[in-house]
């Protein structure tokens, strides 16, 4: 069975970031047959339609190439203000506009996320919403709900929790046996 | 009675957005007693706690100023991809973040927004929850959905049909003296 | 200053509902000058247009004329699979009908509820967004989330845990300034 | 191949609903290979956990008969107030509490509904988070939107319109497909 490759797309910039924590944890322990690259959000700018009419920038067009390379996203999803972070959002918007959304049509995704006391739910479930238009096809459970502040990750931002690394394991696993029946 | 200072935030960056027409159509027919100044976001980056450490770039600053001085929001809200955009959401992120969310506490505001079929509802709904966080007091009604492509605007996104005029005027009372009663 | 006539609504029909202590706490520690008369929808059948032909049963009568004679309602919402319990939105859809929506359009309320582990925040923000149409003015804080099973609550689902008291406590102080803020 | 079994669930309990006019559409007009059963919810009580130490009332007994026989679910999804009806909730919310969630658990589920100026939207994405956690795998496009007011129905509430029709049409061959291609 060939290798599943998954992007993984954090919504915090930061340095320490938890959210980019769970995805460092993903990449190093994900399954056998699974490969996870993180994608780099640093230099993609706002999403605007005028901007289409000129050349992608590199930081872009190496975005694109990553959603496009890839079999299944893992979507790393902080909560701004209740609801989502503009840099995730945005990533998922330049990504929408090329090819007909052929980028991201059909492919199968997780979410999970670190927050304060929901852990991310109210950004988790606007994120659902933006996946139906972009026909991303979600994984129901399980619900990955990290609390930022409750010490389930070191300064650096890396999951230390025991079960909490059980939690991104286990939708890892669910993540590839989804990945692997809906392929078409 | 002192004029209510109204600052228009636009999540759009498109120099022809019909949701930058909503809010200069607004400005251009604010009821007496009611001053709107349109907020820029081009320069303004994504929000990124390791920024605060620093010194907020000046696009920030003028951002926070403006709606420091202001008694209310007037929010253009485009749906893109099932939500919201990420430069509308971005720059309340960065205005939550200052002074303990005082810029922003107990303000009132309203919603207006221009889409595809359903004239950007879904992404209304999001801020709405959004400002729950903010604590920004939303107007109710009258909630305004326009459908970009019906013929409302003009080719620079000018706000060109009557109907659609007629309800940002009254959403304009709706909002000066919903504003003037909760005013502490 | 007039008393506060609070009607209170509970979403859960059970004997021992936690959410129903919730009501029930408040009711006794209202503070002076609020009244809470908590509503009775055990008898309440669903709403359908078809019944509206016919005299309403009684039970609709009796709730309809308790919301229509309270100042400001206090939600209480349990989370039933991510949403709302279907018998407190149906006594809403119930009140919405009457008088072209008279007997709730304006008024203030505040929201609260009991559940699993996010505390029905999920069925709240479901509750907030029914709000916008029915034009209750909600608060937006403090909102209530309560964990039905870490220890709040005795199994008669009284509210005994003194932190969640003390909030409610600060709700309905919050309620009842915002009533007499926005009353026209 | 083997029959698809659906079971289609209306929310409105009204005689000449639109929405139970779509589920009749596509009952009469299944594609080869599927046969959709319509359920009654007239007499279905509501949900309340004193209930459940009880024997099930003979209405919810067939329902659950009904949901558990079926292959895949359609929904068929009135907005009430912006969101959903409590009587499409409230079936889902009595079959969630059969056997560990194993009447619903996996099974494939479509959403189509009728509605005022945005067709139920607002109600079907609530009804999108439910199903997240009843686990029911729901197809992402098409989205059906009705406008009830439109023209697209009879006075009894038949699906007249032919794009309408059409988009039925569509979207049962849509379930089709992915019933067959996510089946353990």
């Amino acid at each position: 069975m060939e290798t599943l490759k998954i992007v993984g797309i954090c919504g915090s910039l930061r340095k320490n970031s938890t959210n980019l924590g769970l995805l460092r944890y993903a990449q190093e322990h994900a399954p056998e047959g699974m490969e996870i690259r993180i994608a780099e959000l640093k230099e993609v700018p706002f999403f605007n339609a005028d901007l289409e009419l000129e050349d992608r920038p590199s930081a872009v067009q190496t975005l694109l190439r990553d959603i496009e390379a890839a079999d299944a996203l893992l979507l790393a999803c902080p909560e701004y203000n209740y609801s989502l972070a503009p840099a995730l959002k945005n990533a998922l918007d330049w990504a929408s506009r090329e090819k007909d959304n052929r980028l991201l049509a059909g492919k199968p995704a997780a979410i999970l996320g670190s927050g304060g006391g929901l852990g991310s739910a109210r950004a988790q479930y606007h994120l659902r919403q933006v996946c139906v238009y972009l026909d991303l096809r979600v994984l129901n459970k399980p619900e990955i709900f990290c609390n930022a502040f409750a010490g389930g990750f070191d300064p650096s931002g890396n999951l230390i929790d025991v079960e909490l690394q059980k939690l991104v394991d286990s939708q890892l696993e669910e993540l590839q046996s989804w990945a692997h029946k809906i392929r078409t």
